[in-house]
């Protein structure tokens, strides 16, 4: 391969070998080698960065603007840190109508509001028609750091909790795109995670926004880094009708899809009753649930399986293709 | 007007229109409405931002990636912080070499070691092919205060520094990008400027480093927030002789054109001359220039005036059309 492929954006495997053989080599540093969803700084401050290249730039439950936000803030979320600052930056194709980024300023105005973090400092910049699709935005997020996920503290039992159901985000994309021909009620699951910061103190040990690459890929990362296996139950994972339907339809596995507003915890066993009531008490914890757990008996170190309906075990691996182009 | 046009993104007036109309007031906070290179938030740290779009990606003295790291160190610089770290963010268009990207990540490592930057944090998104233009690539940097421009300090009388010469960096782009059909031997003057740093305790009130906008509309917005005037002279800018040559044959005006290694100070009257010293010992300050002063009896408060090298007074307005797209 001598030229970039969408792969390499995917979130799968070739964007982590992309990362760990070409990215942290070149910048070897003992803050970027943590590899976290943020930087942990010395200052007790998390430092974070994403671009938004999602298409469409509307679809429905939000927009780039809602995403950009709620993407960023939900990276500190997921890393142990309070989220409170944002940067802002556009790249934006010359012929893009004002009236389109007037309401993506007041979508980010409006997301920004909700998940109680200030948009400090900004940089505009604007490409001639066809050097860009409408509109690009990188935001990058300081938070203060509360907390550090501890894989290492991860033991067999421990509980896998999922937060709401999957698939939501990916497929408003991808029928909003019009790509299956077909429109749905879907809506985006674009939403802050902030409400997940008490769960640090609650006892989470481990967590991360479900994201590019899907739950599967997720865990595959972290059950790399633990000595055990991990066992979910796809009986247990929670869906909607309509995500159920139109993955069935399309023959697309929803534990691979990326979600903007749900997130994977790990909770001693001891906990995952009292975090999974605490959870089912915010609007965006209401279908929580505790899918699997970390297994010492079944599999070996570092495999996730998942225990199929009909009662098999499959062995879940990273994403290697990209399913979908700009997803986010 | 409704859409989008280039001028939008080229650091003059409708750009800052857009700031001040559509921006500060849609996220209003005491930290953005500060508008200076980069947000000073309370916890004694500096926050910015900037996204990269320049073509050719590879030019003489530099390529996006030397820029990407230069550009936001400086913003960090002249606004009285010392640089610490840099996230960073690529978009990627689908197809792009392999070989330019290595080359690029080589130069980002080079270019963070010499201004003595660690970069902590990343994204990758990869886009269809003809949906962006090879590479862009957004740094964001945190650095610690140590200072702050101090405009309201400012007094008739004080000195206007020139770090160097004007033009090499817009010059080298468009000769690169064959625009106007002929080759130079200028290079970007894009570098660190980390050894301003020193300056601030040195007596400096304000610095600017002189990017999109150029020299003329860094000082039109200085001259706005003081009660006085801005007297510059035109046989004290120092040009290098390529460049005098190459702005008289395309009747260009180098105090219009975008550097990324030069900066413009306002010291003390009577510390300009240790400062000038200080500064022409470091190879970056070599052609380093008192320009101007800080008036109050020539023009009117606010005015930025020229003495031309005819002797006559030419009124300075900030750039209001974009000259060069995609500079930066």
């Amino acid at each position: 391969m001598t030229r970039i492929s969408l792969e390499l954006g995917g979130g799968g495997k070739t964007m982590r070998e992309f990362i760990a053989g070409r990215i942290v080599p070149a910048f070897k540093n003992t803050i970027l080698a943590g590899l976290l969803d943020s930087a942990h700084l010395p200052s007790g401050f998390a430092f974070t960065t994403d671009g938004y290249v999602v298409d469409p730039v509307f679809f429905p439950g939000g927009d780039i603007g809602k995403l950009a936000v709620n993407g960023t803030v939900n990276d500190l979320v997921v890393s142990g840190a309070v989220p409170l600052y944002l940067s802002l930056g556009f790249i934006l194709e010359e012929g893009l109508e004002w009236t389109s980024l007037d309401r993506i300023v007041a979508s980010l105005k409006a997301a920004a509001k909700q998940a109680r973090v200030q948009i400090v400092t900004g940089d505009t910049k604007v490409v001639k028609q066809g050097q860009a699709d409408k509109i690009f935005i990188h935001t990058s997020g300081i938070g203060r750091i509360i907390a550090a996920p501890r894989p290492g503290l991860v033991r067999p039992g421990d509980a896998i909790i999922l937060t709401g159901t999957l698939g939501e985000h990916s497929l408003a994309i991808l029928t909003a795109r019009g790509d299956y021909g077909f429109e749905s009620c879907i809506k985006s699951d674009c939403a802050p995670l902030n409400f997940l910061m008490p769960f640090w103190k609650a006892g989470a040990l481990w967590m991360r926004d479900i994201t590019r690459g899907g739950l599967a890929t997720i865990l595959s990362e972290l059950v790399e880094q633990i000595p055990f296996s991990i066992l979910i139950e796809e009986d247990r994972i929670p869906l909607s009708n309509p995500v159920r339907a139109a993955t069935e339809l399309l023959g697309i596995d929803p534990l691979y899809l990326a979600c903007e507003g749900r997130a994977v915890l790990v909770v001693p066993a001891r906990k995952k009753d009292s975090v999974l009531a605490k959870l089912k008490k915010d609007p965006l914890g209401r279908r929580a649930a505790v899918i699997g757990r970390i297994e010492n008996r079944i599999g070996r170190p570092g495999e996730l399986l998942l225990r199929t309906t009909a009662g098999g075990l499959r062995l879940l691996e990273p994403l290697t293709s990209e399913l979908l182009p700009r997803i986010c």
